[in-house]
């Protein structure tokens, strides 16, 4: 029986790689008149998995590798100006908005009054916890978790601290890399709902021919049938 | 009875303004052909105030600020490869060793077999949990937590969220305005270990005549004798 769902938030409960889509292609006009669209969009993500070590994940870390990149291709030719530009759009990303994804404002009350409900999100503190607070959804869960990074280490050490039995465990999240494969492997288990953009650091390989044992959902609206059906089946762990 | 100490970890047991320090002054340098050392160090000051709704604490909202600053006070004359300049800096800042302040590594170990000892650090998750696991003094807290500001409402909540009553808590910090008086408030009790170089930001203006209910010590070596005269004295409440 599955006693605990954690939710991850970015693009399972919130939109936000929509948002960072929108200032890639702002950045990207941007510098279209010093080196035209070539190979901008992958220099950036170069720079910014080269920058993981440096910054982790969030807007900060993300706005100073577009610095980075707009300074690289540019040849050093990109004006002062144009790096405070950059900014401004970072600042305009920080204060944008939090989305709910369709029927998250349903499901997860509803959920919260059969199940114990976490919240478990990897990025700068201070975006997240930001966006939590103005989800309106903080009265829901019982625990809220934000993490730099998702590994089954860190999923491990989260469920000792809770005393939670990984068998009645579920993660549900739109990242196979970071929500669903390091659950999975732990004994637990993981629904994944696919997010329309996908970050490309988050798209995992999958590997062998074993089947990996987790449920797709369409949309999140799908979770609550999906639970009474694991409640009377019983989740053979 | 005092039966958790809690420490604050940037300038209490280990250094980091003198970082920061450091790396204004290299940031000033890099101005001087510009415009000089006229104002660059208050218009420094300035931005990070006006940015810390979008940046918070950290080494990344403090580079983003740099670069702003340094757009700002050169009129946006400064060039591209000065800016990658301070990003580099930056990077320097993030790769730096962490140097314990002197007694930390006898201390803790010491008042971890007497006290349950926690960490209450202000700032960005990444940095802090780099500077945490490099330390080596994990294994002798028994919770750690990273928070984006120090609030009487922040530490409210972790002393709820830990089933601790403020009578038996003592916090060990080197700041007044977030270490030392919000606890007071909660009528918990505080130890103020001055650093060196204390940020503009942390300093709290001292009002009226009232003494403020707290132990000030010249070091961290002192805090065992300190905590053995309040055990046998009794906390007093």
């Amino acid at each position: 029986m599955i006693e605990v769902i954690a939710f991850d938030a970015d693009d399972t409960l919130w939109h936000s790689e929509a948002l960072y889509f929108r200032v890639q292609q702002e950045f990207q006009a941007l510098l279209a008149s010093y080196c035209g669209d070539d190979g901008v969009m992958d220099e950036l993500y170069e720079t910014e998995m080269g920058n993981l070590p440096y910054w982790g994940y969030g807007i900060k870390g993300f706005t100073l590798s577009m610095i980075e990149t707009a300074i690289k291709v540019t040849g050093g030719e990109i004006g002062a100006r144009q790096i405070q530009k950059i900014i401004e759009l970072a600042k305009e990303m920080k204060q944008a908005p939090v989305h709910l994804l369709p029927h998250v404002a349903e499901v997860i009350p509803t959920l919260s009054e059969s199940h114990g409900l976490m919240l478990i999100t990897k990025g700068d503190l201070f975006d997240q916890e930001a966006k939590i607070a103005s989800s309106g959804l903080v009265p829901y869960f019982d625990h809220v978790e934000i993490v730099t990074d998702k590994t089954p280490d860190v999923y491990r050490t989260l469920l000792a601290k809770y005393g939670i039995d990984p068998r009645s465990f579920l993660m549900v999240g739109n990242s196979l890399r970071s929500d669903i494969l390091p659950v999975v492997g732990l004994g637990a288990q993981a629904v994944h709902i696919p997010y329309h953009v996908t970050w490309a650091h988050e798209v995992a390989p999958v590997q062998g021919d074993e089947p990996i044992g987790y449920v797709e959902l369409e949309h999140i609206g799908l979770l609550p049938d999906l639970m009474g059906r694991l409640g009377r089946s019983g989740s053979g762990g």
